[in-house]
């Protein structure tokens, strides 16, 4: 059986649908802070759904019986609110990967998938930027967070054995997202559909991958590299900046004269990476080979959300 | 006023008696757990000490009243404890840490220099190992722990503003040593002077720095570097194997005939890096120049632990 941690949120749950359709049967821990059933609920009663927090290690134990896998995807999503809240990502992330693995080694379960984060390059010098840049130097609680989550799962690994999967996103959209830019805009304009503003100066420019590329590729990786611990990129291999993403989302709209405003700056908020560029020549290598780049992702994206949103 | 963490330690204090020495105003916080009183008490009522667990976040954020700088070396000393009991490095590393910036933040602290280790670059590749080493896959628990501080000061700096000096240590050792490879002959030798045990094959081989060397290189660079985060090797540039360790220990020691025994395999214990060997040209691009290298370290630690530990 397969253990999903944060299967009823935004990637977690398109993860359970990919697990499923391999026909592995999935367990499922969420504490539904920004999980939600209904992401879930067209599994009916084929996939076993526990609504717990991962700081309650006595019921992560009790979940982790009879996993050959466990897929660590709960994390609080909103790398924002670190500047607000300072304990969140450490009780959420690191706390939560330390009671993961110590459950793990409790109950003989020997592997890991994780979800780390482009975030943990900080303001990386080398673009496109590959698996070996150092120093990691973070500037969100967030990426520290998945940074100490890394390597306490290959610390772990150096001392009690096991094998990790280390997947390093670039920014993940698609249908079910609950945060992140277009989200935020789409909500926006739906408030005031005369104006849409953006935080910064809009040319904060990232690595963009769909979803469902995403799982996909975690799935290979697992499937097709056997280290130890096993480390990889996961993106598209360009970019798209914030000011084409805000122009996507007024054409995709039904409202017309919209005036784009930027709050100015090179960064949205402190915490905010203004450049994220993902070399994934290291996912290439294995045979992956994403179905859409960046802009057609979002553009995807931006259609799938309106939906949900209703803004048409 | 500076603020030392662990400042009963064997480093931390030290880097008081350098502090002291350059006429700052010190207050301690230590919770003795490895530090010890005698280490401070030539310093009569001129070191303030508060005796306090970091965990202990209400008198944390008392002590931070009126400092400058924090020097933050307080945690667990013994990698290999890491083992056997999996929270320790976690609440007395990261957590701590943690601590140390909330109260930092709320005191309006702009200054911390942070004593990391070579333990966060695990089994690297690249040897002598550069600040820009990257994977870092660390291998024990204690590594881990170092990396999720350092990701936490710069997400911090990134975060909320102040200054970072990044001290990742060469293994240190001299003087009021209560841990690590010398101390431990030293003690095996006293009880069975026949015969020495050595963990592992004895070509596991490290950087070496004296104590004084380390905690002057320190200050230096405090003084001397001026970037948000300031990341920096500390060692001196050459390594020693555990077999010259004991063959020294030996040659030191009063006995003779000593056999050295070696209990076999490239490493002591799981999660000990058979080779680590620091590559500090960066160190010594500041101007700062080590007065000695690792074997002579060695040796002169021998000596002065061997009649701190009485085995002559």
């Amino acid at each position: 059986m397969e253990l999903v941690t944060g299967g009823a949120g935004f990637i977690g749950s398109h993860l359970v649908d990919a697990l499923v359709g391999k026909g592995k049967k999935v367990r499922v821990i969420d504490n539904f802070s920004s999980g939600r059933m209904e992401f879930l609920s067209h599994h009916n009663n084929n996939v076993e759904i526990i609504e717990c927090d991962l700081l309650d290690f006595e019921n992560v134990n009790k979940a982790m019986e009879g996993i050959e896998t466990v897929h660590h995807l709960a994390a609080n999503p909103d790398i924002r609110l670190g500047t607000e809240v300072t304990d969140t990502d450490l009780k959420q992330g690191t706390f939560a990967t330390y009671n993961i693995l110590e459950a793990m080694r409790k109950n003989n379960v020997k592997n890991i998938s994780f979800a780390s984060s482009s975030a943990i390059y900080g303001e990386a010098e080398e673009m496109p930027t590959t698996e070996k840049y150092g120093p990691l130097l973070p500037i969100s609680l967030y990426g520290a967070s998945k940074i100490a989550s890394e390597v306490l799962i290959t610390a772990w690994i150096g001392t009690f054995g096991g094998k990790a999967w280390i997947h390093r996103f670039a920014n993940i959209v698609g249908p079910r997202g609950t945060h992140g830019v277009i989200f935020d805009f789409i909500h926006k304009l739906k408030k005031t559909p005369d104006r849409l503003e953006v935080l910064g100066d809009g040319f904060q420019e990232k690595s963009y991958m769909s979803v469902g590329d995403c799982v996909n590729s975690m799935l290979h990786l697992i499937e097709n590299t056997n280290n130890d611990v096993n480390l990889f990129n996961l993106g598209t291999g360009d970019t798209c900046s914030v000011r084409r993403i805000a122009e996507i989302v007024v054409e995709e709209s039904k409202f017309r004269n919209v005036k784009i405003e930027y709050t100015g700056g090179k960064r949205g908020w402190a915490g905010d990476v203004p450049k994220t560029f993902l070399n994934v020549d290291e996912l290439l290598k294995t045979g992956f080979e994403p179905t859409r780049m960046s802009e057609e992702t979002i553009r995807d994206c931006v259609i799938d959300l309106i939906d949900e949103i209703g803004l048409r």
